[in-house]
C-alpha cells in the first residue's frame, strides 16, 4: 500500500493536554488514532487516521470469545531541540508479525504500518511531552472482528494505533522493586504463546500478580512451565542478572518475549566489552550464587520502565536482598545510556533512533 | 439482585428466523440479548434485556489488550410437547465463577444470572428450533472494559448473553473424526489457565488446529505441557477411551476444562454399571494398548457435539484406526441417551433438565 493512501479525517474537538504532573501510564489518549481493516478478499485495506473514537463490534465478534489478538508497545520522545524520535520501531513491526504468525493473524506490511505510525505521530506531535522521563506511548494492536462463535481463525480483523502521553516511570528517580518468585502459577510454556505479544499471556499473569501484591511484592518472577525451575521473565519484563562479574539473561526459548529493550541491553553491554551471555538460568543457580555473595545485580528490562532494578527476591519465604536493595552501577549506566539515546542527549552509535518529521 | 429488577427494552425490528436447513453453528443471533455491568462502587448492576446490538468500547478497553474475559456455552432444546428445556445450566453458572476466580473477574450471583438467562430465553422462545439435533446455543460472556493500558485487573466489566439457533452437529448422523496427536504446540499447562473457559486458551489452540487441518485432520489431541506425554483434551472437547472393557478419561488436573458433558457421561456410565475411572493416561499407554488390540473406542465430549467419536489417531505419522473407523456402541448409547434427555424424549433420572416457562 502506498503512503498517500492514508485518508485523514481530522478531529473537530481538541482535548486539553495534561500537565506534566498529571501524566501517568496509559489513561489519557490523544485526539486521533490510526485504523486499518482486513478481509479475506481485500487483504489489509482502508488505512485512515480518524478522531479517537469508540470501537463498535458485534457481541459475537471473535475478540470477545477466543482472544485472537496481538499488540505492541513503543514510545516517541521529544529532544531538547524539539525533534521527535522513535526508538527502534522497526523491531516492534517485526515482532508484531512474529506474534501474528503464532496467533494465526494475517501479516502486516511492516514498512507501511511504520509509515502510518509516523504520520499519526506527526499529526499529534504536540502531544509528545518534554519533561525528563516523559514520552508518548504508542500502542498498535490487532483484533479479530468476525461475528462467529466457531473456534477458528477470524476472517476479518482491525488494526489500530492509539497514543498516550505518559509520565516518568520513576517519579523519584530509578528505584529498586521487590519481587516474589512464583512457584504455583505459570505465565507461559514451551509450545504455548509466550513468545507472542498476545492478550492471553497477560490475562494468565493477573492472578499471580494480585496474590504477590497482597503480600507486599510489586511483581513476580516467572519460572518455566515445565520444570518450574528455569527463570523466564519478571512481571511483564525480561530479566538480567550480574553474577560474579558476568551478565546473564535467559536465552529466548519460545516462551519468553523477545524484548526490544532486552536486545538493546545485550548490544550495549557487548559494545562496552562487558561479558554477557544468554543461557538457561535456574532459580537454584541464583540461590546458590546468592549464598556465595556472587549476585551483584538483578534488573528487568522493558519499554515502560526501560530498566527496573530488583532490590529483593522472595524465594519460598526467604528474602534475598540484592546490592543492599539499591540500584547497581550496571543498571544505572544502562538506564542513563538508553534514555539518553532515546531523548537525543547522547550519541546513538547503533542508529537506533529515527526522527519523525 | 431481584428478578424484577431486569429492565426489558424490546426490539422494534424482528429478524427473519432461519429455515432448519440454513442453521449452522454460531452465525445467526436472535433479536434480544442480556446485558449487565460491573463497577467497583456499584458491583454488578443495571441488568437489562435489550435489542441485539453492537458493543461500543474505548479502543483502550482492556479486553482488546490483556484478554481478561471468560465465557460459557450451553443450549436450550424444544421438546415434542413444545416445552423449552435447559440442560444442567447451574453447572455453567458455577464454572463461570470458577473461570472468574482464575482470571480475576468479580464473581457473579449464579442464581440471578441463571434467572436472567431464563427470562431472555422465554422472550426468545420462538427461536428455539424443533428439528432433531437442533437447539438454541446460549453464550454468556464477561469482558473487561476499563480504558487503561496498565497490566492489572480491570475495574469495570460487562456481562452479556447472546443466543444463536444452531443446526445438528451431525448432518448425516453421528460420524467419527480423524485426530492428529499434537507434539509441538501446547494448549495449557499446570499453573496456567487451562481449567478456565477463557479466550487465551482458544487463541493458543488455533495454530495447531490450522496445521492439522492442512494435513487432513479435523482436530488435535492435546498432551500435557510439562512432559508432552499425558492426554488432556481433544480439540475443544474432553476425551474418553474404552480400553479393554474399562472407560477412562484424564483426571481434572488444573489444565483440563471441567466439562459439563464430561461430568454427565461419567454419571451415566456409573448409573449403567460400566466401569469408568478418571486418571492420568499417557499417549504411550494408548499406543501400547492399541498394539494389543485393547483400544475399543475413543470419543470426545462437549456441548456442541455432545459425543464425537474418534475414528483415527495420527501418532507421529502412524495411523491408529479405532473400531474400524466407526462409531462404537458406548459412544452411540451415550449420544442417544444424553440427546434424548436433553430433548425430553427419555426419562431424566438425574433431574438434569429444567424447564423455561
Amino acid at each position: 500500500m502506498e503512503h498517500s493512501q492514508i485518508e485523514i479525517i481530522r478531529s473537530e474537538s481538541k482535548k486539553q493536554k495534561p500537565q506534566t504532573n498529571q501524566l501517568e501510564f496509559g489513561r489519557i489518549f490523544t485526539n486521533h488514532m490510526f485504523i486499518m481493516d482486513y478481509s479475506v478478499d481485500k487483504g489489509w485495506h482502508h488505512p485512515r487516521i480518524t478522531p479517537y473514537q469508540p470501537v463498535s463490534l458485534d457481541p459475537a465478534a471473535m475478540i470477545f470469545h477466543y482472544g485472537q489478538t496481538v499488540f505492541e508497545g513503543l514510545k516517541a520522545y521529544r529532544t531538547k531541540e524539539d525533534k521527535i524520535l522513535l526508538f527502534r520501531p522497526e523491531k516492534n513491526m517485526e515482532r508484531l508479525n512474529l506474534s501474528n504468525e503464532r496467533i494465526c493473524i494475517p501479516h502486516i506490511d511492516e514498512e507501511f504500518v511504520l509509515e502510518a505510525l509516523k504520520q499519526l505521530i506527526s499529526l499529534e506531535k504536540d502531544w509528545v511531552p518534554s519533561a525528563e522521563g516523559t514520552s508518548l506511548y504508542i500502542r498498535p494492536f490487532i483484533i479479530s472482528t468476525e461475528p462467529y462463535l466457531g473456534v477458528a481463525a477470524s476472517k476479518t480483523y482491525r488494526l489500530m494505533i492509539i497514543l498516550s502521553p505518559v509520565g516518568s516511570y520513576y517519579k523519584e528517580g530509578i528505584n529498586p522493586v521487590r519481587i516474589y518468585v512464583e512457584r504455583n502459577y505459570v505465565r507461559a510454556v514451551a509450545g504455548g504463546t509466550g513468545k507472542a505479544k498476545t492478550a492471553g499471556n497477560y490475562a494468565a499473569s493477573l492472578k499471580a500478580q494480585e496474590e504477590s501484591e497482597k503480600i507486599g511484592y510489586s511483581q513476580v518472577l516467572w519460572l518455566d512451565g515445565v520444570e518450574k525451575r528455569y527463570i523466564e521473565e519478571v512481571g511483564s519484563m525480561n530479566i538480567f542478572f550480574k553474577i560474579n562479574g558476568e551478565i546473564v539473561t535467559p536465552v529466548l526459548n519460545g516462551s519468553i518475549l523477545p524484548g526490544v529493550t532486552r536486545d538493546s541491553v545485550i548490544q550495549l553491554l557487548k559494545h562496552w566489552g562487558v561479558p554477557v551471555s544468554e543461557r538457561r538460568i535456574s532459580i537454584d543457580e541464583i540461590y546458590e550464587s546468592y549464598q556465595k555473595g556472587w549476585v551483584e545485580e538483578i534488573f528487568g528490562t522493558g519499554t515502560a520502565a526501560v530498566i527496573s532494578p530488583v532490590g529483593e527476591l522472595n524465594y519460598e519465604g526467604e528474602k534475598l536482598v540484592i546490592n543492599n536493595g539499591e540500584t547497581g552501577p550496571i543498571a544505572k549506566k544502562l538506564y542513563e545510556t538508553i534514555t539518553n539515546i532515546q531523548n537525543g542527549t547522547e550519541p546513538d552509535p547503533f542508529d537506533w533512533t529515527i526522527e519523525v518529521n
